[in-house]
């Protein structure tokens, strides 16, 4: 089959439907970055708003024929700089694929990747189907990101994360030829795993026009437990003791700074005093459930748990929910952020968890943390003082600590939110020399000519830690 | 690191460790085929056992320094050639690697590649935690295996394949080096998902020496039904109904000439008239999976079941599942089996059991079929009339058409045994040129010299489907 290859911009817009090219520098400017808000970000020489496979393949061919980065970004809801902008290079949006189709019989949902995971979640709910990933920004975050990153969440303890939902996707690869992978199987296993690589790989080896995703019956409606602690141990020991035989279908974690800026932002009476605090939600079969949190709240308590409160009143629960989702914003309002994701193997959080506390002590910076403390993956959000380049430059280093502390401790640099450009520097040494090499490997094999996304997970320049 | 690298088969020996290398034809026997019986398997130099990570990058050394191919192999239960022997090629049996060790702290097993699977659930069992992925072969197949195939199982309809399960492992790639991917983390997207890229590669990127796996706490016990029904529509409607809503912890269908089979070998008191039999099992708490259960039996009665039995005993139920279990020693009774593996989405499961049926009859040759149902996975056995090469013909074509039926449904030609040997030739109909070039590209990073399991998955010679 023949393809018109763009060379030009001129001959992309000619390609595309109207309006799809924006080239005015302030009109671009909202397209530079994602909620990372890295200070690196370049000026694009488009951004270009696709609604189409075909379009996102004249797009990816066009930068191939004129060895242009592309940068793709869905809602630019992404917290590592996966869509930072690159100076020269095109900006491609999936903000305008949104459409998702539920076939109820299947239990399949078929989406673009502009559609928010809110969407997605709607749309099965009005199958009585239940699209389970859920990250905190679900109702601001697009699908096609949460697959780019293999996105977790809040039910992951229970339910697992992204890459567990994710069935077939059609991708437009580094040449711009369309491929679909996998499909509405449940078992696949003909040829290599493609579908599994493709998640998580931040738009480094093909841009992902539509995935299929499984879905489940609905979600009972959860009874809650929320409980505090004295002390920070109690309730990383906590947490351990539920998950050693129990799974909850939510254990969250958060500090004493995040429950004193939620309290701040949100006027909800929560325990300030607390060091910390534990989310718990279970989901079995009503009396089952409450006997499982009546099992966990006598955990809670042999571990000191300062209060326990349980509901039954999934609305009253989601309030308690909605204070963990709101952490984020709650903390941003003492100062810019840095945005960790380091996670543990779930026996190493206390000492994550109290090593981060001393590292917050030592260069006498801000660090709150809270937690999936169930799948020891934790968000240590490092405060920075706009006013005060001297606490910044040790807000940066005790930022590279805080992973460093977390591979030390057998961890991850991040968990669920992607390497993007912010944490590329870490990833040599969390990987090791040998299996970034096989990372590379794999990346020259699909994009030889290296113009997905360059600079998210992978280097492409000279820059290294030490200049983050 | 300096590495003594042997060029020679006694250099080689005296790199391992005293009676790993056998070279003796007849000892070789054993190691030249799996349970697919592969009528092309080749004689090999030589048989490796290895007993270390240590032992097996002096053997891919060795291989990689001679360009010999290297075929591994677990327990040999493999059913789609995976581990045919290659003339004058090295195979490389994990046998003797069975260590299994649980951290019940973390839910985590370590298991060396060649522990059965059964061993690692039993394992698990003693610290009241569970390995849910259960091939029916469970009892004789290689936990090293089930990760090189993504294997399945029974439990999958509601917990999914190995994929699902695998956090972690150690692998010796092409050139003889050690990595490890992934780790005892419930979370982690740093770099691109090779875990995920390994499991399923069938020993054609790297040979895993270790796994580590995320174990659930113990199940609950089952609830089981079992319908039977007139038609085979009836019996496949029924699924479609069941799935459409519910999760059950299985859901298997057997048709009349599966059941017959196992009604001659076992003796059991099953239906021999029934066209289809579903069994089903919940393992909601007690008395929600007898009303789970309950749904379920007015549901075959919707779709004309002819009997519904139900248990609460779960080693009644365990004798239907035994049964199930059986049916392919059963029906090996009736002549050697070619063994399919065809999967489609859930709701062309009718049209693929009718269209079976039907080769079945227009080639007049006995295809006995059971299915994980609830995956839309089915194991039509295509018999072999070993005194009968005429039939023996007809039954290739028939085995045959059966995957192209499969991929004209939507559907794969391999659910869960993989590729292997047997299988390649229709992969490239499965997979379309594009797709497959992807596998190779990704083949050729990671195994230049193409030393690991040449011929599985992956064509080395000008075979083509119709040398099969």
């Amino acid at each position: 089959m023949e393809h018109t290859i763009a060379r030009t911009l001129d001959e992309l817009t000619r390609l595309l439907p109207e309006g799809a090219i924006i080239t005015d520098v302030d009109r671009m400017e909202a397209y530079r970055r994602d909620r990372a808000e890295d200070p690196n970000a370049g000026v694009p020489l488009a951004v270009v708003r696709a609604t189409s496979t075909q379009d996102v393949q004249a797009v990816v061919r066009y930068a191939a024929a004129t060895s242009r980065p592309l940068v793709p970004r869905g809602a630019g809801s992404g917290l590592s700089g996966g869509s930072t902008a690159i100076d020269g290079g095109i900006v491609l949006s999936l903000e305008q694929m949104r459409e998702v189709t539920i076939t109820p019989v299947t239990r399949i949902a078929i989406a673009q990747p502009g559609a928010f995971n809110a969407e997605v979640k709607a749309a099965a709910a009005e199958h009585g189907l239940w699209y389970p990933p859920d990250p905190s920004s679900f109702e601001f975050c697009s699908i096609g990101g949460n697959v780019a990153t293999n996105a977790g969440g809040l039910c992951c303890v229970k339910y697992g994360v992204t890459t567990d939902y994710v069935l077939g996707m059609t991708v437009v690869i580094a040449d711009g030829r369309t491929v679909t992978l996998g499909g509405p199987r449940i078992k696949d296993v003909a040829g290599l795993s493609l579908t599994k690589l493709f998640v998580g790989s931040e738009g480094t080896l093909g841009i992902i026009t539509e995935v299929q995703l499984r879905l489940l019956p609905v979600q009972r409606q959860p009874t809650t437990l929320v409980a505090t602690f004295a002390t920070l141990k109690n309730a990383t020991d906590t947490v351990l003791a539920i998950t050693r035989t129990m799974r909850p279908s939510m254990l969250e974690f958060m500090d004493r700074t995040s429950i004193n800026a939620v309290v701040d932002m949100l006027r909800m009476g929560l325990d300030r005093e607390a060091e910390g605090m534990l989310i718990v939600q279970s989901d079995e079969p009503a009396e089952h459930a409450r006997a499982e949190i009546a099992s966990i709240e006598e955990i809670c308590n042999q571990f000191g748990a300062t209060e326990c409160y349980f509901t039954d009143d999934p609305e009253e629960g989601e309030a308690f929910i909605v204070a963990r989702r709101e952490a984020i914003p709650a903390v941003e309002k003492k100062g810019a952020l840095l945005l960790e994701d380091v996670g543990v193997p779930i026996n190493r959080l206390g000492e994550l968890v109290s090593g981060i506390a001393h590292i917050s002590e030592q260069r006498e910076v801000t660090i709150a943390v809270f937690a999936h403390a169930g799948d020891g993956n934790t968000h240590p959000l490092v405060v920075l003082d706009p006013n005060d380049t001297n606490q910044q430059s040790r807000a940066h280093v005790a930022y590279g600590e805080v992973m460093d502390l977390a591979i030390s401790l057998g961890g991850t640099i991040t968990g669920e939110h992607g390497v993007g450009r912010l944490k590329q520097p870490w990833l040599a040494d969390y990987l090791g020399d040998d299996v970034l090499e096989l990372n590379h490997r794999i990346k020259q094999a699909l994009d030889p000519q290296g113009i997905l996304n360059p600079g998210s997970i992978f280097t492409t320049t000279a820059s290294s830690r030490n200049s983050s």
